[in-house]
């Protein structure tokens, strides 16, 4: 078992499907996520004619991911709030990486399927989906589509919390739902923040709490923006 | 116009309408929420026998609140993305101050209608929420259906930013839509976080910058608990 | 308590909230109606080109402005019939007001919000909407956006009854749960009739008692059409 | 063509399908209704152990009945405001002829789907349904089911408006998109009303014409109350 | 009672209701379907500008059609799935007798209301279906507006299935509920296959038992043809 | 490239993924589908007190499946007419396979989820999900809550067509996208018939080239079986 400063196993594999511009499976310990960047040539009505591009990410669990059987989504009739709230966070931090005059009046989808849940899915599909994202761009450079690159920098995302009083790097399932303090960070690869998201439901947390939180989490980008940068050799 | 490290005025008037067993209206700045608590004697099927209570919060727009008109949700036939991320929010708010124990196998409805928005819609919705849900408990009291307070503690929210490089507290609707970085802070009357929730998709964020944000929200929380206690007396 | 040949308190609060171009609350005893007048410069397809401008209302009660917690439409996915019924009903009162050819290709909503429900909504709705029209179009004149005047007349509604055999004018909740029969009237200033509705489920009722009816509501709409013009001093 | 004070033609087949346990296509000159009244052995919760019956409607146009084509209501997937709006209509109507107590407990749902629209769609169901409502209750008779006749008054419905200033009787579709005024009026056998449901769009009116506008309607009545009698026989 | 070779009786009675530019009442033994065909000078987008024509259909049932009341597909707010399943299935059928390019850029929509069910309703719908729609292109012809015949030949449809290890035609309701398979042919009047679908959920079957209920179907295909173009005449 | 007369390569990865009772990964050619069975102790209300359990099935194509994106069933709000129909049939095959009185009143739920598709995805479907079926069963077998093993036969599924003229084997996207004819066919490893959909929109088959076409399909099923035999090993 993981100590709780450590990141779990993290594999991303790219090209694992072969339609999307862009796709990646990151198996982040049990918590596994398909992750694939599509192209649209064309942007939302908001940005017509504006010379900039889009970037947005669809955020979903197969029914057969959790531990116990998920409903879909379309039998409900309506999207799940959680998978929508998640898409929407998924969408601005995929966002803060891109310069969108250099990505010009296209689109890119992010869709972030969860094959099998162990915590920390949200985290894992800002990751390896950042991986898809830059393998579209690399399929866009190579058809000469581009004049520059829009990369801005890389993101990613861990969580972090504070479980029986110990702060701890990485939740897994487990540790996720007996956490007093839950957080999701997602920062750039020149260590500045995109999104901070601590809740704690079961017991407030203070400010020393919070930097250490952080910097547990600080530890653990260096790895995972490598993680990343190897994938993509 | 108000400076940079000033709240907007604040009004929290109690017993807006009469049929909820706790109504406020705040006005908080040009924001005005109509927040009620209503009281219903079960609890969802996941509490069931279980002795314990739960809060839960919606949150929705009127049409007209915004300054261009908003479509309703029911005509759209699904509920808005933002504003069941925000309903989601609020309710993991009000639950952070409340004994479910001691509120007993009942459920409290906070409805948080934005009659007027101007930016800070999500913090006024909560601190305003808050009032309602404790008028709700008193009423509970003096119809003699507790034993104990449930209420643990008084949770609030303010929202502080950077805007044009100045760390902001309270933005409202023009800072908002401006502002690099967004962040929105839950705190208790104990002086502890809630919830953070910061949002960099202009320019990312560092722990310094964390750190002077933080320390604004601070201060205006200060004015802000007086003005909850103030309008239950 | 009201005698059956009165009517309720009536207050007309002009300008309550500031983004629609008219707004009005309406304190109609216990019953508080939000009527707000959005314009958009647009028309529905079937009026394109057409020269002439389209009248059309929205109704929708608050979650607490009931007795008991009302579950919010988009939650229930579907628009309530009720609700849509009645806004079907405003829409077509409102448009009785108006030359649509003066008005020009541009669209008027009234949404009528309920905030606290005690009997007559609708009729509540239809007066104060009809105040947020005229402002919305009194603020379009002084915008110098129309050559004439589109007001053709004030319109206005009224409910009566038959009370425990005694015909009633303005019936609020208790009255109308028990009403044998309960009738809305809709009028102009120049006393005639737009809409009647009038709906007998527990007894039916004769000639004469419409006749005995509508005479308590003209004598309504005297004090009515007064408050209506008061507000818009 | 008819005169303004004649009825169209009016047909009812009794029995027409098999499986309801009254049926009826009644042609009301072009406009054909296929009315059918289904029993259910329970009735809606706010009814249970209360000992009392209930009686609902459903009122739907096939999408070929119409002069253009209309499209299905589930491929909208909402319900239409207009249908949904008659449904309502009709179920009250028919309520209003039935002791619910000498009915027990129990539903009877009158379904009137248009084949055939020219106008009077929805006096045609009302007046086409409650023979089908009758043949139901002589089936739950002939079974032993009903221990006293649950039938309070035959009830029926007609149009009347004022075209082009000549007070008419009976509007097809033609009459009906021309009218000045359009009033369906609700009847028991007995002479009393149930229902009045004017509407002015075009121009408002006056007592005396309401005056006329219902004496037409009594006229119409007695033929109408014959048919659905002969029907039965 | 019918034979296990027979068909049951069929009536198709044309014109039926008068809107629709092809109308037809098929009577299969118990079954009725309303089978109407509506043109629109207009095709899917994805056959814009191709001078291509579209053939599609759509299926329902009416509540009181079956032997206990069906729910209404637009109160579940959602189509239904055998309904839609049938719907995909006629629209196919019906295409496979129209050369689209004869047709020219319009749309025909056949509409199946089945106004009785006693099993076969989809075959009667196919086969009803496909006389409204020669009546549509009849009435095309007769409007000038056909330069060439699109009709490339007729189809139609019949059930066959295992009942009690004996080779069944035309299976009704009874039949249907307890066939150990049931089989759905469309074929042309030409002897050639359209589509087949084959269920067997209580017993597989054998090459040998295909073949016998084939040659049953294509006994049935001599009479179900001449029935359709009797109708025409 | 492949003969006519020859299936893709197929390979049947199971224990894919942790969590459901059964799952696996078939790869049938540039097919990829998730197929996973999970089991729940109830049953559906039709079966209650029955003794006997269910089997259903659930087909969705990922958005990055196909070649261009697909839109999610859920952002459109109503499952997909196309995959309804799917699910359907996959459910019914696999029903065919198992003894609902030995399964015991418990629900098997074989989801099916295209992460990949290149044609067949609905045969690759039942035939991956059946050992997803058979891997649940022997979970269920060596938890000790069978008595005896419920499964009748083993069942599977492969498409053939005719394309140019020539009957082909087992098509993929492109194959299909201009077959003339294109049937699929679920069979049992005894040899038997269970589902036979066969369709020609663009050319009507005879009864030969059915046979010619079953007889490709049979030599198709032998190695087909043998895979998911060896893939349970």
């Amino acid at each position: 078992m993981k100590k709780a400063n450590q990141l779990r196993e993290i594999e991303i594999i790219p090209n694992f499907t072969k339609h999307a511009a862009g796709s990646v499976l990151i198996k982040w310990g049990n918590t596994w996520v398909l992750c694939t960047a599509c192209v649209e040539e064309k942007v939302p009505p908001f940005l017509r004619d504006s010379g900039k591009g889009w970037v947005t990410a669809e955020y979903s669990m197969l029914p057969s991911s959790t531990l116990t059987r998920k409903e879909r989504e379309s039998k409900k009739g309506r999207p799940d709030a959680r998978g929508t709230e998640i898409s929407r966070l998924v969408g601005r931090a995929l966002r803060a990486a891109v310069d969108m005059t250099k990505l010009g009046e296209r689109t890119i989808t992010v869709d972030c399927d969860v094959l099998q849940a162990d915590g920390g899915t949200r985290c894992a599909s800002i990751t390896g989906g950042m991986v898809a994202l830059a393998l579209a761009v690399k399929k866009l450079e190579s058809e000469k589509k581009l004049e520059k690159n829009p990369i801005l920098n890389f993101v990613a995302a861990v969580s972090v919390g504070i479980c029986g009083g110990v702060p701890t790097l990485d939740l897994d399932y487990e540790h996720d739902s007996t956490a007093d303090v839950d957080m999701n960070i997602v920062m750039t690869d020149k260590g500045k923040f995109i999104e901070l998201q601590g809740t704690a439901e079961h017991n407030p947390f203070s400010d020393s709490e919070f930097s250490l939180m952080t910097a547990l989490a600080k530890k653990g980008f260096k790895t995972i923006f490598r993680k990343q940068k190897d994938a993509l050799k």
